[in-house]
């Protein structure tokens, strides 16, 4: 596992992430359509991912798959034959889901299907209606206030007809069937941290984990939020109980500060370890309780699922262009990306290396000195050996402590206490429980 | 329940009180005697008290019932015969349970009989002294270093003989024998905020609580303090089993922040009510740890009986003017009466409405759009649906979390989940522990 | 255990320390050797003193006991004759268990055998080389850059010879076998802080308590540190179970706060008694956690011993001066070591002291007036009983708080509260559990 060290020096990875999300942009996707196909293809480049369709109708705990939509164009022509809002300039000028319409309106008939947002004269807002069938154009309050009065002529060429809801997974064996869950949402439309940025941050850990020996074993769903966490809940009951922990990627690709959600529960072993790296990080960090709204963690941590599951994200849902055409290219940070990868790569090196060992010579101090572990002058310079660390796990290594929660009682980061834990092991004066 | 909102509105409630207060306020009461016998015979005509005498000399755990004081009159003459202080004018001036005398005494013969406070001049001080025969006169410290070398008449007609100590009573039968006990002292004479301020809110909520169905039973205990609660709870020792929370009301009518003064076990249910009410109330407040000395609550909460009662209050006993002449009608604030009343009855609303519900859909979030409980357009406008509360009602109703313990997680006001939960509970997304 | 308050009240104290560190400070101790024996038969003037020796070569756990070691002069020689480094002025000026040597050698040679402390340029090291054979010389920076080209003759008559090891044991036997156990260590050369101050320390709280009647039983320790617990710990495996408590005594001579270092569980009854003392001192202190480096503490804290012992310092090791030729007489203070000795009582008092008592009136409080314990005035002054105490002892006292959980609910100093105790028990209030 220490290969993944490897992978942190990797200078490149935030340029990469960023032009993957590049690649994934214009593609207008929603919670089912030949957006989100398009979107799990290009992920299929990179990684050996299983794409599922669930038929529209099936039913899923409480919810329905809905019907499948898709959309080919859409446009508002004021009377010079001038199309004053065209759905391919921006994917976001048409609330998600809306149906078929063609027809000629003047702008007071219009304005009842046209949203804005009042106090952000110059965003895009993000809207959907999914489970009521309804219609409407999304545009900017400047753009809104620019219409004269005039007989439009509104077209929208969408579809919505029985088919599937499209996700992917892709499932890593380990050494042992306890699974780490990483999942990433599909369901946006051309929005970046909210959406694209954990697609691209599971493909690449989940393509550098492909290439690594792991002990736990790894389940990535890209799956559309809500709906698609239900589905896979749902038709997969039996796979839980392998479930040991679990984050949900959102928000990854900004400049702003490491945040992360706790579970349910907020003392799972997920919460420790990902507040363990954090502590470590060197930057300032967010640590937030759960709540019961947010992304997928909501299904995953309803009372009767009750996964383990977190969320690591820099800044969350809600940051400041949230929902509108403001979370674009611009609103990415390459360092941003490569930071978070490097983060979800160390969380995933303490999962994998958080042991539990049983002093062998748990009676008094072993002599380190004549095994070759201690200074020989004392009071002198040291050896390169880490002598604190080393003190720390043989005291704390009672069969009850784990590497980790020797990092909380040392406060000493957790690879110090892992790179003692490996001397000492090798000098038999550790045994693993 | 809700019916208690309407109460919570009443305007003229402070001054309600105020009057009740002024109309008890010259009466001289004591442990025992017809200042108490009036008093509560006032409360009586408010609500449908039962009033108890209990003979002197009965035995009462370690304690005996006193006899029964009473004063007719008390005063000190000059050889002028002009009355220098006069118990008509203010019934401090005498120290409670004085033996009666008459004698003629010269200055120095009267002043070891003289209390003052010498730091506050115009204060006359309370004093008692119930278990050891003696008799004083208590003054300002003006009046006595303007006594003369005189002789002086010195005329106390009371008398101290067998008889009963008198208590109050009011029991209300709620759905469930589980009891609240709400209990306030009545042995102060003329003095506010200790002693008349709590006789008062407590009428007032018992004649509230008279009017609306509960599910908890209400004992309302108005007695004298210490020898009071002290024969209560030896008479009544079967009844303590079902008393399940209870309040000490003293110290309520002055227009000081609310001050909560915790059970002895420090995490009784009552404590977290009290906690949560006073957390959004929107005004500052004072919560205190247990100590064992103050009111009723140090025998309710005595190791061997050990109920679970607080104490809330305004300025708690101490304030500036505690136990002298300027605990008076001054002191009191119609705006603090209200707000004790107010604050009292919230209480006793989340006492009511406490509930632990399941969620019968635990499995993922049930879909609320469906059962019109949610936005259709997502990303917009809400309904007047409070899907926050909702959300938070749904995940943590496991059996296991009380709307309390919710309100505590959430950080959110009691009424607002109350509210959610009872329109999930109309849809059948609960159901009640 | 009263009779613990005269010893508190001795002003000498802290001089009579001072005079016993001086008579040990010139005297060249280490590990073993005749220093240590010296230093033993001088506490065994103090008190009775049993002096062990056990063999080099013993096996102690995973350590055997070294080789003897003694020296009898030292020094470097100028081709003048000149002695430019003479261990008869200072005894760190030799690496502990150098090697014998006589040779001449030029500067050149000489340099890797010397050791300075480049960044405080006139204080002299103190280093050891126990487990590996070795020689050097410590000097000051000054004295380094002092030395010229020239031919040197270097002498360190000492030998390293099986042997023994020394060590001092005193067992005051008390009324009950469980025991305290109070270590300090014996093997540093001329230096105060770090060592003398220890022994000092229990010698005389040792002699303090051989003329007193104890409840606990208490075992001495003066032993070399690090080996000598362990060698203590491995001949007395079958002892371990009494031992209910301990303190490591070292660093206590100096004018610094009072610094204590909890046991490995941070919970332990001692750590609970001694910050209790220390809150109460009157002064700043510090608390610090468990850390498994330090003293004696890291064998008696190892896994597989798991006794619960602190160490109670004033500036801890690590002092400006440590392990250097400035931790001398002038370090100490006559002050600080007499309030080492006070608060070490003040601890003996809470530890023997610490009773747990049940309430025999719980239900409501016992009526003190007629027991003579209560103001007859209510209202008015106190009698010399101090009420608040007694309310705290009586409130909790059900058998699960001891005094000293008393003391920390209450926020009362320990004393307060256990006089209030002995006036409750004398009137059969209270009995002991």
């Amino acid at each position: 596992m220490e290969e993944i060290n490897r992978y942190l020096s990797n200078k490149y990875i935030g340029k990469d992430m960023f032009e993957f999300i590049k690649k994934l942009f214009p593609i207008c996707r929603s919670i089912t359509g030949d957006g989100v196909r398009k979107t799990m293809n290009y992920v299929k480049e990179h990684i050996p991912l299983e794409i599922h369709e669930v038929k529209s109708r099936t039913k899923v705990f409480d919810w329905t798959v809905p019907k499948e939509w898709n959309i080919r164009d859409a446009y508002i022509k004021n009377s010079a034959g001038e199309k004053i809002i065209d759905f391919k300039e921006n994917n976001l000028h048409i609330i998600s889901y809306s149906i078929p319409v063609h027809k000629k309106m003047t702008l007071d008939e219009l304005k009842p299907y046209i949203h804005t947002i009042p106090d952000f004269k110059d965003r895009i807002p993000y809207l959907t209606s999914y489970y009521k069938e309804n219609w409407g154009f999304c545009m900017t309050q400047n753009q809104f206030e620019s219409l004269e009065n005039d007989e439009y002529e509104v077209v929208i060429d969408s579809s919505l007809e029985n088919g599937s809801l499209t996700y992917g997974e892709y499932y890593i064996k380990g050494e042992i069937a306890d699974e780490v869950l990483l999942s990433a949402y599909t369901c946006h439309p051309s929005m970046c941290n909210d959406n694209l940025s954990g697609i691209a941050l599971l493909t690449f850990i989940a393509q550098t984990l492909s290439k690594i020996k792991t002990r736990y074993s790894y389940r990535f769903l890209f799956i559309p939020e809500t709906i698609g966490s239900i589905t896979w809940l749902s038709l997969n009951e039996k796979k839980l109980k392998n479930i040991k922990m679990g984050i949900v990627a959102t928000c990854t690709g900004d400049s702003g500060i490491k945040t992360y959600k706790k579970t349910r529960d907020g003392n799972s072993l997920i919460d420790k370890i990902v507040e363990q790296v954090l502590m470590h990080c060197g930057n300032k960090y967010n640590i937030m309780d759960f709540f019961p709204w947010g992304s997928d963690e909501r299904q995953f941590c309803s009372p009767g699922i009750n996964l383990p599951v977190g969320s690591l994200m820099r800044s969350p849902y809600g940051f400041n262009g949230y929902h509108t055409s403001d979370d674009n290219l611009d609103y990415m940070s390459e360092d941003g990306l490569c930071d978070s990868y490097k983060t979800y790569l160390e969380v995933i090196y303490v999962i994998e290396n958080n042991k539990t060992y049983v002093n062998l010579n748990p009676k008094c101090e072993p002599q380190l000195g004549k095994r070759g572990l201690y200074r020989m002058i004392g009071g002198g310079e040291n050896y390169p050996f880490d002598e604190f660390a080393m003190f720390w796990v043989l005291n704390a290594s009672d069969g009850k402590h784990s590497l980790l929660d020797i990092a909380y009682k040392s406060n000493m980061d957790f690879r110090r206490l892992k790179y003692a834990a490996d001397v000492l092991y090798k000098t038999e004066l550790l045994k693993i429980v």
